[in-house]
């Protein structure tokens, strides 16, 4: 039975996963959930997923939310397909992952998440973004990306010479920044840029970049909605 | 060669760590980190965690900080000794702890993180703390922790009825909160309040609150340093 993916193109979370999949290679079903309607926070979503979010996986009976637990527990069910992004047979560099999947988790996301909020969201409320949120968090992102300048001067990948879920992680909300006026904050960096381009330019990843239609398509809609 | 631990113990990140090493049964030598003095900052430690925070753990060669990524670790690779937190042996049990890891990563921690924060910081910087911040994030980590006494009301910990590395890594920053007045959010839930009554009297659980001595020795060290 196929893997039944619960989510929506224009979350970045459920990018996350869709990209994880397609790198492991593995067959899924995409059930579409309508986010303008407020789907996920109905009760019939809210037993898969309390927190009211998307996405949700189910694999036959087990049932599995939060983007970052889904990614890993795919890349570890299917070891054997796609791309190895956990390093498996390497317990050094799969700690080395580990660490690079946190930092993004605690360090990139916190910064770079209110930044896209601002670009996309708040203007689809009638508000002008607020340029002080956006300057206050991008100087805290330039400074997580000067770490990642330096560690990048010296590794090809974040965890080490090696693509790995701790790059792929960042692909999503990445993905939305280029297209804003604050991309500068990575083409500064000619190690981070060089490293964006890389993974950027995965089959997988630009695959998935012409899904995240939340820029155009959804955009539209939305606007539609709130006319 | 133990391990060595670079830390602090007044670090909620560094007691995380210190928790999980015990209930792994794993020697190691706790190195201290003068957080007062701002040594996470100079070069000789920005060279092991270029973040400048503690803790970091050293196994020989290899390098790791982010505590949720070194107790992840600690966890894999000392998996034949003490207790089992990541539940090895079951697919389905080792995916549900990943994700209530996540939920604490993402949906506790910036929650309950401020609150603490305000409590124990703020003040040592001659200010009071700023009760809409704690009444605004206090609404927030009772919204979680709704959700927390559902899912309690049906498994004793939160991955399952298992204790696993997802209850262990809510339990520093609990720790603080619980001597404050805001300890009623936890214990108004009577499923939440069990569970924390379980998790925090476990012996090694005891021991670590122990030596979390920030409330304490440090804040009379801080409140020296500031006079």
């Amino acid at each position: 039975m196929a893997l039944k993916l619960h989510g929506s193109a224009m979350s970045t979370s459920t990018s996350l996963v869709i990209i994880c999949l397609h790198e492991k290679e593995v067959d899924f079903e995409l059930v579409p959930v309508d986010l303008f309607a407020g789907e996920q926070k109905q009760p019939h979503f809210l037993a898969k997923n309390p927190f009211g979010q998307v996405p949700v996986l189910e694999d036959g009976d087990l049932t599995l939310f939060e983007s970052r637990a889904i990614s890993a527990y795919i890349a570890e069910k299917f070891k054997e397909t796609g791309y190895d992004l956990l390093r498996h047979q390497n317990l050094q560099e799969a700690a080395l992952v580990k660490v690079w999947m946190e930092v993004e988790s605690q360090q990139f996301h916190p910064a770079i998440a209110p930044i896209v909020y601002q670009f996309y969201v708040v203007p689809l409320k009638g508000v002008s973004p607020d340029q002080a949120i956006i300057d206050d968090n991008l100087e805290k992102l330039g400074k997580v990306l000067d770490i990642y300048e330096a560690r990048l001067s010296s590794t090809k990948y974040l965890a080490g010479d090696f693509y790995s879920l701790a790059d792929l992680h960042h692909l999503p909300y990445t993905c939305y920044l280029m297209k804003t006026t604050a991309a500068s904050v990575i083409n500064e960096r000619p190690h981070v840029k060089a490293w964006w381009e890389d993974i950027s330019c995965r089959p997988v990843s630009k695959k998935a970049a012409e899904g995240m239609t939340f820029g155009e398509k959804c955009t539209l809609k939305i606007k539609a909605l709130l006319l």
